[in-house]
C-alpha cells in the first residue's frame, strides 16, 4: 500500500457519495491519502425524483448522476461488495469481465450500504411484487404499466382486462404515496389520450397502508389532506391492512380481501444489506451502532452512517431517522473525523443536525410540506418541493435537464416508449394460492414446472363439471407433455394447496434436453407413463 | 368482422408507419375500414439517429417515437407476428400476459417486416457479436462501452485491459461508419475526462470493411474523405477483409488476423424476416416480389414494401434500394392503392420516386452528403444532416427534445449512466477457438459447461510446463466440481479444437440440481469419477 493511507467507502448513496465528496475536499490542500468507493451501479440515485421517472415528467436518466461526474479524485469500483475482512482490512468484490476475485485493501472503512429490498418470508412476494427503490425499479414499473394498458386495449377476456387495469401499491409512506400519485396520473392520462378501448374510469389504482392514515412521517392534518387529494383523483385506499401474499394474478391482504391484479408494487421498508449482516460489528436490530462521531463502537478505523447504521439523535432522544438529509450530514462529519484520524490533527466533530423538514409531492401541482414549524399543502407545497429538490439535485447539467423536462411537460403529452430491456428469466419461481390456474387446457406450452411445495391438481372438463386426474406434490413436475409433444396443453393444472413452482422456459428446457441425455430420458419416461395412464382413464 | 373491411399491417418501421399514416388520412372523409398494425415494439425507431444514442448526444428515448403518438386511428398489437395464414386471412401473434393464441383476421395485408439481424453460419457471431439495428442494441453498446472503460480503469492484467479498450466494428456502410465515429468520440472523451488510469491513446477503435473503401453508398471521393477524417481521430481501418468468426475475447478476420477485444459490433447487412421466409408468395432471393403499384405479384389483397420486398426501380433499371426514403414513399403509394381497392374508386398509383440523396454524419461537426447532383463534405454536410433529419423526425415533442439535447451537448459533458437492465441469460452458448481458455485454475466457479461441438482439454501446471489431464468432446460436460464442491476451479480448461459450449449459470444449475434428483445424481456421479481419477493421477 506504500505510504499513502487508503479510505474505502462501501456504497454510493447519499451517505457514501457525500463522504467521498467531503474527503476529496481535504485532498485539495494535501494529497496524502486515496479514496476508493465500491458501488453496484455507476450512478448515484436521487431518490426523491424517482417517482417522476414512472410518469415520465423527467427523463429516464434525469434522476441519477454518474458517480465519476461527482467524484473526480475517487477511484470507483463498480462491483458488488461480497465480503469484508475486518481483520486483514480487505474487501472482496464480485468479479468483472472474468471470474477472478478482486481484492481492495484499505486502512479506513466507511460502511454506507443502506438497505436492500427484501420480501423474506412473505409468500409469493419475491416472485411477484415489484420493489420501488432504484432506477431499474422505476423503469420497470413504467414499462410494465404501459404494457398493461396496451394489452388491455386489445384484450377480450373481461377478467384479464380488469387484472391488467388494476394497480396495487403497498405502503403509504413518502415513496408509496408519490409512486401511487404519479402512476395514477400517468396511466389515466395515457388511457384517455391514446387507447380507445380503455377509459380512465376502467382503471383502479389502490394504495394499501398498515395504519389508519397515510404519510406517518408528517402531521396528521397533512396526511389526511394528501389522502383527500388523491381520493379526488380516483385513488382507492385500503387502510389498517397489509399484504400477506402475492401471486401472478392477485394481491392478498391481511383483511382477507384478494385483489385481482397484474401489477403489485411494494414500498414497504427494506432490511439491512446482507453484507452488513455478516460484519462482526456491534449492532442494534441489524444496524451498525455508531456514535455521534459516526465511528463504530469499539473500532478505531471503521465508520458507519446512513440507513445501515443507528446513530443517536443529537437531541438526546432516540435515533436519527433513515432519511437523506441525515445520511448526507452524517457523511460530512464522518469524513471530517477520518481526515483527522489520518492526519492526527484538528478536533473531532460531533453530529448535531436535528432535521429540517419533510415534503411529499402529490403530482398535478399539489403536495404537502412540513418545514421547521410551518406546515402547508397544495400548490405552494408542490412548488417548494420542486424548488428545493432541484437545488439539491447534484450536477449543473442534471439541474438544467430536469428544469427543461418540467417545462416541456406543460406542453407535451407524456412519453410512452416501452423499453423492452428486461429479459424474462429462463428459470424462475412462481407462487400460487388455491383455486388459481397455472395453465388451462388449450393454452400454448411455454414452460415446464417443478413443484417446490404445496399441491397442484390436474383437471379435465367432464360433461358440465370436471374430473380431477391427478394431484402433484413436491418434487413432481408437469407441463412437459405440451413441450416434448409440441402440442397445446392437454389438461388444466391449478393450485390445490398454496404452492411454489420452479418454472423452466421451453427454449432452455429444450437446450438442456437436447444435450443432457439423462435429463431428457427422465422427462420422457414420465410423459410415457402419463400418456398411457391417460389413455386408460379416458377409455 | 361485420361490414367494415380490415387492413392489417405487419411491421412498425418506416414502411408500416407511413402506410398506416396514409391510410388514416383516408378515414377523415369516410370512416369505412379499420387499420391494425402489429409490431414487436411500441415505438417507431428513427434509424438515422441511433448512433447518437451511443454517444449520448441525444437522450435514450429521443431517437424513437411511440406508435400511439403517430397513429391515432390504428389499433396496435404490440406482439410478434408468429404466422400468417394467407388462405384464411388471419395472423397469429405471440401471446401476451397469458399463453393463449391471439388471432387477428384481415381483408387486406401489408407486409413491411423489414430485415432482421442474422449471423447464421458464422462461428461465434450469434453468441459474441453485438448487432446494431434497434434501440436496445444502441443502448446495449453504450452500456457495454462504459462498463469496459470503467473496468479497464481498475484492471491490472495488461492483456485483459487492452481487450477491454479495443472496440471492433464490422461493416463500413452508413450505419457502421456512424457507429464507429460516435463510439470513438465517446470512449476517448470519457477516458480523457473521467478515468485517470485510461488515456485516450490506450483505446483502439477498429473498423472492418470488405471493400477497398468505406461508404459504398456514396461517391468514392466522399468515402475517402470520410476515412481520412476518421483516421485523423484515431480510428484504425482494416480494408478488403471481413469477420469470419468471433469468440468472447477475439474478432477473427478473413485475413487471418485475430484482434483481442471484448466489444465486437456487427452492422453487416441483415437477412429477411423469418416470417417472410415462411410466406407462400413469389420471391426473389428471400424478398417478396411487388410491382410498381406495390401489390404482390399474383395476389389481389397483399401488398409488400420496404426492405422485405423487391420493387422495380422506377427508372427501369434494377430495384429500389433498401432505404428509408424509398420505404416511406412506397408505403404512401401502397396505402393509396389499398384505399382504391376498398372503395373501388380512383386511379391506381404507380411508384415513381427515384431518390433524393444520401448523408452520413461523422460526428465532431463533420459529415458527407450527396444530394441530387451536389456532393459536399465537412461542417456543411454535417449541418445539412442535422437540419434534414431533424425535420424528418416524426413528432413535434421529439424535434424539440432532440434540438435541445444537441444544444446542451455543446455545454455539458456526455452522460455516463450505465443502465444495468440486461440480465445475463441463465443458459447461453459460447464459442471458442483453439488456445483460448474457458477458465483458469483458481478462478471462481460461476457456470457449468456442456460441449456441443469441438474439443476441450483439461490442463494442470506441472513443474515449468503443464500436463493434459483429459480431452472432452460433444455431449461431455465440465465445471461441475467447483460448483458442487463449492471451491475454485481445480484445473484449467481450454479449447483444443474450435468448439461451442452450452453454459448454465451456477444459480440455475443449483435450482435444478436441488429439485430434480436424477439431474443432480448424474453430475455427482461424474464428479466422483473425476475426483478418484484425479487422485490416481496425482499420486
Amino acid at each position: 500500500m506504500g505510504g499513502r493511507k487508503r479510505v474505502a467507502i462501501l456504497g454510493g448513496g447519499f451517505g457514501g457519495v457525500y463522504a467521498a465528496m467531503t474527503l476529496e475536499k481535504a485532498l485539495r490542500y494535501k494529497d496524502d491519502f486515496e479514496i476508493h468507493l465500491i458501488n453496484h451501479e455507476n450512478y448515484f440515485v436521487f431518490q426523491p425524483m424517482l417517482a417522476e421517472v414512472i410518469s415520465g415528467s423527467i427523463g429516464i436518466m434525469d434522476a441519477v448522476t454518474p458517480l465519476v461526474r461527482l467524484l473526480k479524485k475517487t477511484k470507483l469500483h463498480i462491483r458488488d461488495v461480497e465480503e469484508v475482512d475486518l481483520k486483514n482490512k480487505t474487501i472482496r468484490t464480485s468479479p468483472g469481465f472474468v471470474p477472478r476475485p478482486h481484492i481492495v485493501p484499505y486502512d479506513y472503512l466507511v460502511v454506507a450500504l443502506g438497505k436492500v429490498t427484501h420480501f423474506k418470508g412473505m409468500a409469493g412476494m419475491p416472485e411477484h411484487a415489484i420493489p420501488f427503490k432504484n432506477l431499474g425499479d422505476a423503469l420497470y414499473i413504467r414499462n410494465h404499466a404501459i404494457r398493461a394498458v396496451e394489452e388491455a386495449d386489445i384484450e377480450e377476456d373481461p377478467k384479464l382486462r380488469q387484472e391488467l387495469l388494476t394497480f396495487v401499491i403497498a405502503g403509504g409512506g413518502f415513496s408509496g404515496v408519490e409512486c401511487a400519485a404519479d402512476l395514477n396520473d400517468f396511466v389515466k392520462l395515457i388511457a384517455d389520450k391514446h387507447y380507445d378501448a380503455v377509459a380512465p374510469s376502467d382503471i383502479r389504482v389502490i394504495l394499501l397502508h398498515s395504519q389508519d392514515r397515510i404519510l406517518p412521517e408528517v402531521e396528521e392534518k397533512l396526511g389526511r389532506f394528501a389522502q383527500r387529494v388523491m381520493e379526488k383523483r380516483g385513488v382507492e385506499f385500503r387502510m389498517n391492512t397489509r399484504l400477506v401474499a402475492a401471486t401472478k394474478t392477485e394481491a392478498i391482504l391481511q383483511s382477507g380481501e384478494r385483489i385481482p391484479t397484474r401489477t403489485l408494487i411494494s414500498t414497504v421498508p427494506a432490511s439491512p444489506n446482507p453484507i452488513v449482516e455478516k460484519l462482526d460489528l456491534p449492532k442494534d436490530r441489524g444496524h451498525i451502532k455508531a456514535g455521534l462521531d459516526l465511528q463504530v463502537e469499539g473500532s478505531d478505523h471503521v465508520w458507519a452512517l446512513g440507513d445501515c447504521a443507528v446513530v443517536p439523535h443529537p437531541s438526546g432522544k432516540g435515533f436519527c431517522p433513515p432519511t437523506a438529509q441525515f445520511g448526507m450530514r452524517q457523511a460530512v462529519v464522518a469524513a471530517h473525523n477520518i481526515v483527522r484520524a489520518i492526519r492526527s490533527e484538528g478536533e473531532k466533530k460531533q453530529f448535531a443536525f436535528t432535521g429540517l423538514g419533510k415534503m411529499c409531492s402529490l403530482g398535478h401541482q399539489s403536495g404537502v410540506a412540513e418545514i421547521v414549524n410551518f406546515r402547508f399543502s397544495g400548490i405552494l407545497a408542490w412548488l417548494f418541493w420542486r424548488v428545493i429538490y432541484l437545488s439539491k439535485l447534484p450536477g449543473l447539467d442534471r439541474k438544467v435537464k430536469v428544469a427543461m423536462a418540467w417545462f416541456l411537460d406543460f406542453f407535451f403529452p407524456p412519453d410512452l416508449v416501452q423499453l423492452k430491456v428486461f429479459g424474462a428469466g429462463a428459470i424462475k419461481q412462481e407462487h400460487y394460492e388455491p383455486g388459481e390456474e397455472v395453465f388451462r387446457q388449450g393454452d400454448i406450452g411455454d414452460q415446464i414446472y417443478i413443484v417446490l411445495s404445496g399441491k397442484a391438481e390436474v383437471v379435465l372438463p367432464d360433461g358440465g363439471g370436471e374430473k380431477i386426474l391427478a394431484a402433484l406434490g413436491p418434487g413432481e413436475y408437469f407441463g412437459e407433455m405440451a413441450i416434448l409433444g409440441q402440442t397445446t396443453r392437454r389438461a388444466t393444472v391449478r393450485c390445490a394447496e398454496s404452492m411454489d413452482l420452479l418454472c423452466l422456459r421451453k427454449q432452455e428446457f429444450g437446450a438442456l434436453a437436447a444435450n443432457l441425455p439423462d435429463f431428457k430420458a427422465s422427462f420422457q419416461k414420465k410423459m410415457q407413463e402419463r400418456l398411457s395412464a391417460g389413455q386408460t382413464q379416458t377409455k
